[in-house]
């Protein structure tokens, strides 16, 4: 079974070293050996043990009727849809790990894949090496998913748990995360959380079936969290934890990216550095939670491969994905429900004249008012936060 | 599609529960509606709704050829053993929960679905909701998996829970639980590890194709913890899990069921309560955890139902399971490497002059000293615990 992979970055090379370490299992899990014969890529590798394979031209792998199965690495939306739609519309099977790519077309792409009688795979594009794409699609089927919440990005909740554990400011965190390589030069995708609502709104697509557009979904990144916040996150036995969540309103569904806090029996709590998590509750499964490594060359790798196998053994059929290009118009974010946790120079008579009933957090910061609310609407919060004046943070509990 | 469930217990009726409130999300999935035609039952249930299904002969089903799928929830190895063999030589796809059946006669029964092109799936023998199985058949393929370390037992992980929480003892601990009806009148499986041991021989099975038989598998239960180690746990900053563990050593695994202590940062550390979770280590995703409820009638009836989904979905087909009945030698369990806490009447002079350097632990106990050794065989551990004369207690660190 021969193999083309598009993009020869970390994650495509990651799953050329995987195909080669593992090469022998890999073969008896499929039933007959996996090679690679085609690498696309701007590069010529010159001197490289893949330089005989590598193309500039992906029509060179479009026009190659041996090539079944195509793995794409490169990321962003073009020119890799153009590249993917080629191979699904001449017949090949394509894996990728570009979660830019599958929120903005995967609705389509599987569609195409479907008219074509080919599979459109994409465990990798969230929560690397975690199984949970599949996890929904095979394993959960008997359930009603009302709830997923995930750390889904390495880079913050490792700026998080540095942040956490070094009670350091977020400037100081961001550089340290860029010189270990944890952080982009750029960091932008990342600390807005618009990496994680790309991830959340593929979930809640898979979940729902329908597509969910990744735009609407309110996104706040943790680039306002302070050490302060970090302080009061300790006084009240919590943690600081930027989460990517989905859950069940009706027909539809609630989506929001935002930092919350969490108590020490959350799931999620003791999920530290770069790895992520995604937590699932379903109607009948209860609570259920899968942890791995998020990102990274292997461990990503490991998931596209784990697709490639499966793709491999399903070579003259379309693997059926239910997720419908039509648009689910997502639940008002003004109606969800939280306590809120909130700062303010206002004092507490203000604070008891306009949120009622609260619970203060002394976390010894002069100047300043820290406490919890009542659960209430998003829009409730907002009314009443107007009123109170200066608030210097508000971060969500879960 | 017709479906038939044999054993109306607490799984089965729940499978039954989960296949009606879930009905349309399921006949979506699907793409046909699943109806449960007849429960195989011992008992009458009369005036029950399900009442007109109930049949007391095994053969009624085998001889119904509207039946494509059946469930096993009656546990146990007779006669489910004989029951599920005929439903796979009539033609029908068998899911069961049963891990007695499954630890006993599984690669038989994958031989017999495969010779009559059926599938015989057992997601919910191991870690009830958590979807393990598929996980190592369907997403980690692109892996070697190394190590796996499970709390698969809610019982006992509740008792170890309560022990630690409350300091209270094992005899007590016990009492509640079974108060609770989280252990039986009986509670030698769960206590004496023998429920872990079938569930982690199904694991390690799965994972190297070949038989491995439990009985080969050493297994200490929980009843020998006090609540004095628990007190020694706690001055080590660790706690004691009953794990089971299998662990890749050349061509072969160690496996062992054993109480562990397990530092904060171990992944399985922070699972309490009657949750399970299963830790793996692939030599390229790395670290992984699966978490959920890993007993109890719904969790579990969900996860019989996402094999039903993916039995109704492949109803023409046998889906292979590499398992085969020739039996792997599990490596030397003396060989298996370790650091091990050691409780003794032994006076410090004795210890160091036996074990060499060893980190002493104290936790305010008379009469007696705490320590732990240097990594050593199990072996060389059991020659120096000899010359050491009386040992309390001995607990494996991981």
């Amino acid at each position: 079974m021969k193999i083309a992979v598009m993009g020869y970055g970390t994650i495509g090379s990651g799953v050329v070293e995987v195909l080669d370490v593992n090469r022998d299992v890999i073969a008896a899990r499929v039933g007959e050996p996996l090679e690679v014969k085609s690498i696309l890529d701007l590069r010529e590798f010159k001197g490289d043990p893949i330089e005989h394979m590598v193309v500039h031209d992906y029509m060179d792998i479009v026009n190659d009727p041996e090539i079944r199965i195509v793995v794409e690495t490169m990321g962003g939306v073009e020119p890799a849809y153009t590249f993917v739609r080629a191979m699904l519309e001449s017949g090949k099977h394509v894996t990728t790990s570009n979660k830019a790519l599958v929120a903005d077309k995967g609705a389509e792409l599987l569609q195409i894949a479907k008219d074509h009688n080919v599979t459109f795979l994409f465990e990798a594009a969230v929560g690397g090496g975690i199984p949970i794409i599949r996890a929904l699609l095979e394993s959960l089927t008997g359930d009603v998913i009302e709830e997923i919440e995930g750390i889904v990005n390495g880079t913050t909740n490792y700026m998080m748990t540095k942040m956490t554990c070094e009670g350091s400011e977020f400037e100081e965190v961001l550089k340290e995360a860029q010189d270990k390589g944890y952080a982009e030069k750029d960091p932008t995708a990342d600390i807005e959380g618009y990496d994680a609502c790309r991830k959340i709104a593929i979930l809640t697509s898979l979940v729902c079936g329908q597509q969910v557009d990744y735009n609407d979904i309110p996104t706040e990144g943790i680039h306002k969290i302070t050490a302060t916040d970090i302080q009061y996150a300790k006084a009240m036995g919590r943690a600081i934890k930027l989460l990517a969540t989905s859950q069940a309103s009706g027909d539809t569904y609630f989506a929001r990216v935002a930092p919350f806090l969490l108590t020490p029996d959350h799931p999620l709590y003791h999920v530290n550095d770069v790895f992520n998590a995604v937590y699932v509750r379903g109607n009948m499964l209860g609570d259920g939670m899968f942890y791995g490594s998020g990102a990274g060359k292997l461990p990503t790798a490991s998931a596209v491969v784990g697709d490639i196998v499966e793709l491999a053994k399903n070579v003259d059929k379309n693997i059926p994905i239910t997720w419908e290009a039509k648009k689910l118009t997502l639940a008002d974010p003004l109606q969800q429900r939280y306590a809120f946790f909130v700062r303010t120079t206002a004092d507490r008579a203000t604070v008891e004249a306009v949120f009622g009933v609260v619970s203060y957090v002394d976390a010894g910061i002069a100047g300043e008012v820290g406490f919890t609310t009542e659960v209430m609407t998003q829009q409730e919060y907002e009314k009443k936060a107007e009123q109170l004046g200066e608030v210097l943070q508000m971060i969500r509990l879960a």
